[in-house]
């Protein structure tokens, strides 16, 4: 077999489970491709060689474990491992063994997963980005905060990596890096024993290259096996496409994207697509949104910002400032607002809509100097705790790719991921279908 | 001055701040009290002697940090302390020294609070009970898991301890050991950095011997420094009595607790207190939180489960057996009945009600030998997100503490300390009273 590191992660754990592909071969093909490729995409923080090859031979031996069975994962080093160092990004954790594993990552393992290394992540999954380049243009962004996870996966080092996301850090780097970014319901993956950001926004999730990668990953970190099989959709869904009142901060590659996600869209809906606007009171939700990040990240990191202010970046200083000087009753009436929007939006998702189809990120990806580029179109959704899943749709003027993200009401993860497939599907490029499945 | 480790918390707060008690003598005066009784009492699992000497001395020195400033504070040995090692009340991590502190601990030390050691906590918060003895009577249990910090508040060891509670183990302890302990909403408190027990449940609290400690505990371990200022209440507050469906497992003690609370909330309802019943829908939520706890369990002790085993006890090996045989879709099904029933309580909560006065446990403490108790009596509340405070009533048959739980709607964790302040002051015994302030 020939470039076994392209199969995605479904394709390669069915194989391996039908004992058609040893773990091995897998994991030295990925191997390969990280010596060839990361000395440019810079995606790792460390690699676990030596545990990963004995792991993949006791894995080819023994009886199939579960879901993951034989597949490299990378994870993003704001999870804390038993066997390799956790950093979160910053030089203050440099020297940090953790004790445990994170329970999602204890889950993968469980599940037959491989961890074959550490991703790079910004500081404390916040702005300060690391080294990691965007595998389509060495000079651009992955996009952050899981900057490693999803240009690794994007680059074929790996099938599945994992990822976090308090403001935009698994929908935009997925946008940016052409993947498949899949944030599940909040709480749907239990965030312990990874570093809080601000616990009432964090939510885990994953990357991989199709829907059905996504919906594995998500299956062996949450428990929620049954996920990990995608349905056909059985009824045409009510979808809206929400442009947000950020829009005039979209590119035209965004609004182009977001126009061909409307073709698919009514492919599947066997109707037309609108749009849908939020009444005012709830159309600055990524405001809200932004108060309560930086209000809780200044207690988040309070041990940090206590013992070693100098480690830490001027960027997450000043957010830390900034969120010291929000007001905790601003914070608690941004956080009933938030509430109160989370039952509009639920009364929405019940009786009007299955679906919203909404930009995942500004536009293509901007330079590295510029930063890991602008979270705003995903701020509200991951507020609301809604699932979210990155698709990409379009190419970008600069040839980089452009996401639009779909999102379904609470708890509707399994929906979701059967709507994401039938959307890629119905996709107009055939390249671009291939993220449905296989 | 005397007796100082017999001064409440906002007492000793209060002095420390006008300069009228120095830090290190209070500190003293507790470490001459354990000295006194920890042989007998078992409440702690480390002391920090040395550090704890040198940061009251500091802190004697310096301006007033804050709310807890030369306030000596036991921490249940389930918060990470990157000073003191953590071993979550298990063999497994006897030498585990965290890198940081849990984000409540660095708050209280934000706040000037001296952390003096980790006090005896169940295995992972859950049944196996550590060498904890009740103050009131050495054969008997403190209850857990917060087994130590309640002990050693109650013992006048210390004038606060934090705890958390996933079915009822702040709220019980508290009850056994006659003093105040407060489970605040859901989320209040950041959970990052204690250990997981059943993250849809963990919530974090406190124990103190009046409310305006507690008050002063939860305002420093949230960020909520305004919760610090006790308020009196304006208002007739509308009150219920709920018994639940378990009442028949109450025993006479409780129930004279429960009448006497009767009484004390008649006086401050001013008027006539009635009881409520659940409809039969929402009758068997103990239940309820029982599967999504063990279920949670059986994926949030995953690693341990996986590497060690053999340092787990037959108990809490048992108990993740039952959560893994628990099938997903049947916690899916739990979580939302919990979530309907947040609703139902929510409607109570903002239509009828303005506090539920509740049983805090089946009766006095039970002999050691015989584990830390039932929480059957906190399950429901826990699981409903609602903020929860113990008091103490009565006096069993033999002669140790028997208390009462008061409940108010999620998020209204101010007028909850406000009532319970002015319940404390209407109970019939005038020493029970001083545990409104003072």
């Amino acid at each position: 077999m020939k470039d076994l590191e392209s199969l995605s992660a479904s394709q390669a754990a069915k194989a391996i489970a039908k004992r058609e592909l040893k773990a091995l071969d897998l994991l030295l093909s990925c191997l390969d491709r990280i010596g060839q490729r990361e000395s440019v995409v810079k995606a790792w923080v460390s690699l676990g060689k030596e545990n990963a090859l004995a792991k993949a031979k006791s894995l080819d031996k023994g009886a199939i474990k579960g879901l993951l069975h034989g597949l490299p994962i990378g994870v993003k080093d704001l999870f804390d491992t038993y066997d390799l160092p956790t950093a979160y990004g910053s030089p203050i954790y440099a020297q940090h063994y953790p004790s445990t594993d994170a329970v999602s990552v204890a889950l993968m393992r469980q599940a037959g997963g491989i961890i074959l290394g550490k991703t790079v992540t910004t500081e404390f999954a916040s702005f300060k980005s690391g080294p990691t380049s965007n595998p389509h243009d060495e000079r651009r962004t992955p996009g952050g905060s899981s900057s490693g996870s999803a240009a690794a996966v994007a680059d074929f080092m790996i099938p599945l990596a994992t990822g976090s996301q308090t403001a935009g850090s698994i929908i935009r780097p997925a946008s940016f890096c052409g993947i498949v970014g899949f944030k599940p319901s909040f709480g749907k993956v239990s965030v312990a024993g990874v570093k809080s950001l601000a616990p009432s926004l964090d939510t885990l999730g994953c990357f991989g290259r199709t829907v059905e990668d996504v919906a594995l990953g998500i299956a062996a970190m949450s428990g929620d096996h049954a996920l990990a099989l995608v349905d056909d959709l059985h009824n045409k869904p009510r979808i809206a496409i929400c442009k947000t009142n950020d829009w005039s901060l979209a590119s035209k590659e965004t609004a182009g994207a977001l126009a061909l996600a409307r073709f698919a869209a009514e492919s599947i809906a066997k109707g037309k697509v609108n749009e849908i606007v939020f009444p005012e009171t709830f159309a600055n939700l990524q405001e809200t949104q932004t108060r309560i990040m930086l209000s809780e990240m200044s207690r988040s990191l309070a041990f940090e910002h206590e013992h070693f202010t100098k480690k830490m970046s001027g960027q997450i200083s000043e957010q830390i400032a900034e969120g010291t000087q929000i007001n905790y009753s601003q914070y608690a009436d941004d956080l009933l607002h938030s509430k109160s929007a989370q039952g509009y939006i639920a009364e929405l998702f019940s009786n009007q809509l299955d679906l919203i189809i909404a930009s995942s990120a500004i536009g293509e990806a901007p330079f590295l100097k510029n930063g890991t580029g602008d979270p705003v179109f995903c701020r509200a959704w991951t507020m609301l705790g809604l699932p979210c899943i990155n698709l990409n749709v379009a190419t970008g003027p600069n040839g980089l790719p452009v996401g639009v993200q779909l999102i379904a009401g609470l708890g509707r993860d399994r929906f979701l991921l059967s709507a994401a497939k039938a959307f890629a599907l119905a996709l107009p490029d055939p390249v671009l279908r291939d993220q449905a499945s296989g």
